[in-house]
């Protein structure tokens, strides 16, 4: 897209429009952009001969490395926006809550809007924010193309995912190992005599429920066990769906004797299907939540660290802003199984 | 302040500024806004000649009722600002998706920061969502003086305050029957027998934790109960501070036989406290939580409806957007006793 289109799209004009990049560096000295960010960052292992001619490059630009960040604190507040999936989620607190943190560390204000897990809503607000002069965006994304975002990332929007990837778009991301935390977590009944296991999770379409029910199927593959379709249900996580799920899986002659339950909006439908049953069931769920430990039994869980998530997604987001990070990356965080009682019941059947 | 510096305050002009206003109307017709009010909105008890009047100031100066509602579908995506006080606070969870579904009913999009209970970045982000264009402001304030909104209000941002009223001027304001919720939970655990009542609350400078405070102190005067200093705790509702409130009133030699918990942040951690005692102590907690029913005992709450006091004012804010309001009001929402087992313990002496 020709420049004079990209700033066409900011009706009032871009801080960015004009800002020569990395790239546009990297381009003109004829050399790789990670040689670019060695020499920017004072890092080792370039040539005297190649350092010149970055700098060479780097004098004719006008690139400055810090460029974007130093305009911010002479302009207006500096701000970065924030699309959730779901207001109401709790584990979305402690993530917004970090990334606001680094925010407020770097003199910016966060604004948040959520999605709905709307795609065309998601599209709506990330563009409304750009052209409200975010800075920069941490996305959690409800759709699975981000090329929308293409003209504002050109036009230097720092864009950064989290908890889910960018669809069709490089752009760094930060995710949970949404597929080895769930395969731990099944694994973990396993170990207890469970076989029959059932998995609730969110709608298929959503890269961490997939994640997860791909973690199921492994753990289970690993031991041998064939999985039966009625143990799985991937839906809605309202709770009537969740408890029809859980109900029909615990029916039947053949009952499961555990349940994986897929994020934590599941989780707690199912300790309520749970606790109104005479047999134990197993129960492990992905996310920790507050208050498992004080259930009775305490919940086993797959915790991730969403303050972890949002804070690494900022950071990643302020980084790009100093202009320091050079090619997207996908960062992915380690889960943790946190063993409370309701994932160590043994099989009653 | 004259018409011009209020323009200034806009720098790129507001769509709001020149929109004559219902007062406008009634200082032209000579008559009160109320009487404005009902000719607009078709509602009876408006004579004959007053009508005419109202009537023909309203076509001298061109008000029209839906007149900034209409701009918005026209124009740029309307959008409205919430602001909150802790993204991580569950109970703002539902106000904000509250707020967020009547935004979208009226097409606009909603954006959201938080002040992190200080007064300085509370006015910060709402000056930097106004510059940023939102044509209304929903606040949970953290701050006592809001006059900073004034050049705002005056041209043409809707603003209502929620949870808290606003300080030092005139605005709409939706709150919880906060004072008459805590005299009723205290007056349930002294109907069941306590009279050593603890009361652990948030800052006092918080209108919410005052208002509880005073709910306490007016049911154990109502009892005859002089109150001991030793039972009341007001601070930051980190579960550190908690805890040692929470102990110190257990401690001693004429501990407490109940506890009146200030808020959700402060119950999660005295049920914590009380989980690793022998002794019962009875528990009532004002705000629900998710899973309070599932704990053992279950914990009785005063529940204010967060989506109730997010839909209200959201709701406010789109009629004051549409001009059919009239004078700030202050609309004050019931709260509910929910009795679960832990307010209804004896004591234990």
């Amino acid at each position: 897209m020709p420049e004079t289109t990209r700033r066409a799209d900011r009706p009032t004009g871009s801080r960015y429009g004009n800002r020569p990049t990395m790239k546009d560096v990297a381009a003109r000295a004829g050399v790789g952009l990670k040689t670019v960010s060695r020499v920017v960052n004072g890092e080792p292992g370039v040539t005297p001969d190649t350092e010149r001619r970055v700098q060479e490059a780097i004098e004719a630009l006008g690139f400055r490395r810090n460029d974007s960040a130093r305009v911010l604190r002479k302009g207006r507040t500096a701000s970065i926006g924030l699309i959730l999936e779901d207001l109401a989620d709790p584990f979305y607190g402690p993530l917004s809550r970090a990334v606001e943190e680094v925010a407020r560390a770097h003199g910016a204000l966060l604004i948040n809007g959520s999605s709905a897990e709307d795609p065309e809503r998601e599209q709506e607000l990330a563009l409304a924010l750009c052209a409200r002069r975010v800075d920069g965006l941490v996305v959690i994304p409800a759709g699975d193309d981000h090329r929308y975002l293409e003209p504002e990332i050109r036009a230097g929007v720092a864009t950064v995912f989290v908890d889910r990837p960018a669809g069709r778009i490089d752009a760094d991301v930060v995710l949970s190992d949404n597929y080895g935390g769930a395969r731990d977590g099944v694994a973990h009944l396993i170990a207890h005599g469970h076989r029959r296991i059932g998995f609730i999770g969110d709608m298929p379409r959503i890269h961490t429920a997939a994640e997860r029910l791909r973690g199921y199927r492994a753990a289970m593959e690993d031991a041998g066990i064939s999985v039966a379709e009625r143990w799985m249900s991937l839906g809605a996580t309202d709770p009537e769906r969740v408890r029809r799920a859980a109900e029909e899986m615990l029916a039947g002659p053949d009952p499961v004797t555990a349940v994986f339950a897929g994020n934590n909006r599941v989780t707690v439908t199912v300790v309520r299907v749970l606790a109104e049953r005479a047999r134990r069931v197993a129960l492990v769920g992905f996310d920790d939540f507050e208050l498992a430990d004080l259930l009775q039994p305490g919940v086993t869980v797959v915790a991730q660290d969403s303050a972890a998530l949002g804070r690494t997604a900022a950071e990643r987001l302020f980084r790009q802003l100093d202009g320091t990070l050079v090619a997207p990356e996908r960062i992915q965080l380690p889960t943790r199984l946190i063993t409370r009682g309701s994932g160590e019941l043994p099989p009653t059947d």
